[in-house]
């Protein structure tokens, strides 16, 4: 990025990450908290008890009074300095719907149950077997019977699912949801009967710790209910829009990782007396992947500013965005670890993890795939608006 | 492009280049206009007097003083409407070295040949055979004798060089040269003895007009020599880089208008019933080109910010930039064709002259090739320098 | 390809093509006939009097009783010297059809109206604008009234349509192709009154000289229609599928052509003192083209292979070879082009026109996208009967 | 692959692995295999008992007198049908080494210690850190004192380097290594002093648990040298070869198991009412995949029969294939994964594994910059001789 492009905010954000890292972050950690699936108490607390809390905090929590961009910024850098996929991501996206919620929605509910001390208290069951991200398909159901509200249904890659005391379910429901387009929003507790958590083994991100959560003819109170006003279209349009920018921030600081690894690497090492970086072909490497890297940062900053500048209508952006930063991603780490041979492949680096979280970033919050069709329904209707 | 990211210069220029546009540019006249390698008297006198000539003029010859970014956003715009390389590309890169060697060197010189009513008067050999855009590989040579001093040696892809009457001429020079590393620059004539010139057929961008100049024992003045004054190399430096912008900003242009042509098509055309903007196919399609479109301006805009900022200083912008737009802006046009079908492989529609336009700038102003070199370099300092 | 891989038959092949190609191609004869649009009668007679005519004609005709593979080798190869898309791959489509006839229906019309000396003298009308290759949106319709029989319709992309005496038109009936699914074919002398030909202009492939043909209620004879005795369906399919064969090994050749001239280039050219093919980012172009090129060949031959062993089902075969093979061709030849740098941009070398060549293929006997709906379907069958 | 190119041979081959497999394969063991980095040993002995012993096992040993087309054609059906990286693969690759002794040096040596029972004992120690597959980079050393020979160095990604009770080592060596360019090769047991070895945590390949193994003043027995007599260099050349053509095998294997899965997946699941081999975007996708299957099949048969054929000179086959299977085989599985969406990126499915196992062959046994090299001086030497 040329110099102009950062603004003061983003450079407090950086520095911030970075005396927050220089102090709790450093690989042999990293890869013990990748390996126990989840990072310790105390620098979980330091975290948000550091400036850098206050990216992830909403602003009515504690959080600062800061662009989108800010936010985004400060996950970028966090996430480049770790070489891994933080659960701090997870923390936002679901914070980002909390904020949703106080944009368009009630106070009460949300207070009382999701934070006292401004950490997360729920994680997001919103995706399903076969569904993605995609309301439509949701199958899990909301029915009545004298007795009182029932839940059924399984949801799945809810992060942190096992540990979060409660969870966001979004379900069916002819009845309560009838404003809302027969769906609903629940905050249900995971510690009563007839809910049952699984964790899900994936490639990579292991710090995300995802489960699958089934409900079982599981009773509800009324007061669970999020009062969405007929207004929760718009929400879970928002929620996928930002969750999608958080995920590509996520992108971003992996290939930064992979990229800062590889030039370094590639300017201490040499291969029959020439120094990597001279070779002709790795040139073209580095070089193509900042190339790719310059590319994603340019769709994600573009995709926050849309995104605190109008409302739920930046669906082109995050689309555009979300098509094409996590496979960048991927395939600059997967150069990367070409660059260092055959210790790439392995754990003495970090951009053999760094590859296989990038990869899961490729599914999350709607694959390539879905992205193409929201897409180009915007460039159609730029186009017949004639705006430039 | 997100709204907020054009600035007012920007804008203005964008109106500009319409309003000129509407009423000299449509596709019958562009066609032939292509056919006859070159642009008529009138509308060339038109677009130097209209407000689209103050953005190709240096600000000492009557042209806007304004950010380098406008007159890029004219040449983007001005391209996309024509859907074609138009002859002023060329124009701003010889008023670019005209603005490289007023800022740097004498003035009287270039006054005197160059122009009088603010219209190039010459064009630039500095091209070889085998040679490319490489100030090392020049082989064209001076020479003395108790004669004088003489002009040896071929030029080649100059464009105009058949119709401006000065060609300004780069070559190895060890006697006027010696300040400049023994090379020097020279405004010559290209109507006197020992100078022939040849067309050079090219696949597209035939309003270009491309020459091959020989030099043979051509005599020379010696008031024709540029003093350089040991400035030749960041001279040269600059001037590639902003060549290179101005190639990029007429490849974006391009792609533009294939884009514009496509997404046009695509709404109005129907395949078994079903119209081509709904079919997931050429969805992807659309997507995937705005995707390389947007990245592509932001190069281009990128490098154009910073050669306004950073004097010669801005070779790893418009190296990354160069590897990227003009092969990124072929590949949009080869889809929309692709999107045309059969009769996309026709001259019934402008995609087939753009796809062929495109390819050439992918060679222009030094291949892909070189600027993996220079980029990786600039790559691996940023690194050291630990800059963001 | 490895020595093993070529037939006896094959090796013949290549050897005649060698012996006619030194006799009458050369460079600026080839140039020539391109911007002329057709090879001169000479040559063309040259052609069908060597050894080279029996593998465009057909067994009955006088042609050899050779496998597909034979034919399909000469073309490539025919095509690899010449450096350009030369007409008999047409007439070898046109024949090719010629062979589905007479294996499935009457001989007589056939031989009335096609030939006499072996010259092909029909072109085929099958493409309309916006159907492409296929069947299913034909819009050319037969109808009758007291008076007659009479065709209204438009079709494109018919090579040689302004040269053949006739035209083979395939139509919508609901009368005379009732026992084929409502469709019928005519052979059509286009001297008669409604029939107007229009030459279309191509980015490339010259000699082809593709028309447009519009049939205004043109009366036909009853004699004219071809009995197609209910196999219309399955002759459409195989001759798609040879036609597809046909345009693949065309591209073949042209690739060939592109990596003969960028190896022998690369081997006597040198940038800054070092041989070309000495560059790692050559080699890595070449060894990337000549893989592809192998692809390429296996495709064709596999699918011209199981052409003369499947009748009609084949079409898996030639699906996968159609998605891959133009498009391989055309990087093929961009890469040839990004070899020889600037000069490959111009009419003085062969690359250039190979590339624009090779882009049309792309489109020709049905698109990459169509070709995906084909192939998965036989993918997906063969699953299920757990073939190898 | 169309019937006709399998040959007999081939057909035995797979028969014999889908009765083994059939017996021995399930996911949930071959899971369990993976985990515990290896194959049980009943498992081991029936394979070696098993018609499959036989294509692994040299003939003079008991294998088969077979083409090195059907031992291939072995490695590719049980790496499909298991769907991970086996260790045979490893042991074909040591008895490659070993049939290549056998043919051009002496026998007794390799019989005393490399099997009694057919089963490999020896691991081979030939790539070094920062070195790869280029025996001009080795500096293992041997070295003598008036007390004997000894040899010093670190060897690095030795598969089964832990658990092979002998190690074969390549050195510098100026003393015994003279008739071979200063290179030796020795047979060294793993638990004598001096020696140390330690596990290498790769991404994928578990089964083939690769070690470094540190030699510090190791003292050699005279007998335990390799007599090559100045045939080392062919005989490296040639086992470069084969070991390239056994990844590639995997590789193949590795692909076809995540294609089979993919198929079946989109075949049995849906997407909003939609079976998703329907979708045009799986149906490109599927079609891709069998496209790049299919060539990489090509590629290593064409190898395997060159290797047969031509002694150590197929360097160009193998160089060609090394460089397009195994990345075409990880974008295969990357392809598979995402058809499968978020379960594919968990361990509830193959194809996580098989993309993770594809990656590591893009380096194992020289990377795909290397070959661009070896295989652009065969491109520019054939032109040269004109072959065909």
């Amino acid at each position: 990025m040329i110099h102009m492009q950062l603004t003061e905010g983003q450079r407090k954000a950086i520095e911030a990450v970075n005396e927050f890292a220089d102090k709790y972050f450093d690989e042999e950690s990293i890869r013990q908290w990748c390996h126990s699936m989840g990072i310790p108490s105390y620098v979980y607390d330091a975290f948000y008890e550091s400036p850098l809390g206050g990216y992830v905090l909403s602003k009515n929590a504690g959080g600062y009074d800061c662009p989108f961009l800010d936010r985004v910024t400060m996950l970028i850098e966090v996430t480049r300095r770790a070489g891994a996929t933080l659960p701090f991501s997870s923390d936002m996206n679901s914070l980002a719907m909390f904020s949703t919620l106080r944009k368009l929605s009630q106070e009460e509910i949300v207070q009382e149950y999701a934070y006292t001390d401004g950490r997360i208290r729920f994680s997001q069951a919103f995706t399903e077997p076969n569904a993605g991200t995609d309301a439509q398909a949701v199958r899990a159901q909301i029915s009545t019977d004298p007795d009182g509200i029932y839940l059924d249904g399984v949801k799945t890659f809810v992060s942190c699912g096992q540990f979060s005391p409660q969870t966001l379910v979004l379900a069916r429901d002819p009845i309560y949801g009838q404003r809302d387009g027969g769906m609903s929003m629940w905050l249900v507790p995971i510690n009563i009967e007839g809910v049952s958590t699984f964790p899900i083994n994936t490639v990579g991100q292991e710090m995300l710790c995802p489960a699958a959560i089934s409900f079982k003819h599981v009773k509800l109170k009324p007061s669970w209910q999020i009062q969405t006003e007929g207004k929760l279209n718009s929400m879970l349009k928002r929620q996928y829009g930002l969750g999608r920018i958080l995920v590509c921030a996520s992108s971003v600081g992996l290939a930064l990782a992979a990229m800062d690894d590889a030039v370094a690497y590639a300017a201490e090492h040499e291969v029959k007396g020439r120094r990597l970086n001279s070779l002709p072909q790795i040139q073209e490497k580095l070089t193509d992947m900042e190339i790719k890297i310059r590319a994603m940062r340019m769709f994600v900053r573009d995709a926050a500013v849309a995104a605190d500048e109008r409302g739920s209508d930046f669906m082109l952006e995050t689309a555009l965005m979300k098509r094409f930063v996590p496979g960048a991603a991927t395939e600059v780490a997967s150069e990367a670890l070409q660059i260092f041979g055959g210790v790439g492949y392995t754990d003495a680096t970090r951009v053999s993890r760094i590859w296989q979280d990038c990869r899961g970033n490729q599914i999350a919050q709607g694959t390539d795939e879905v992205m193409a069709g929201i897409a180009a329904k915007g460039i159609t209707q730029r186009a017949q608006s004639r705006e430039f």
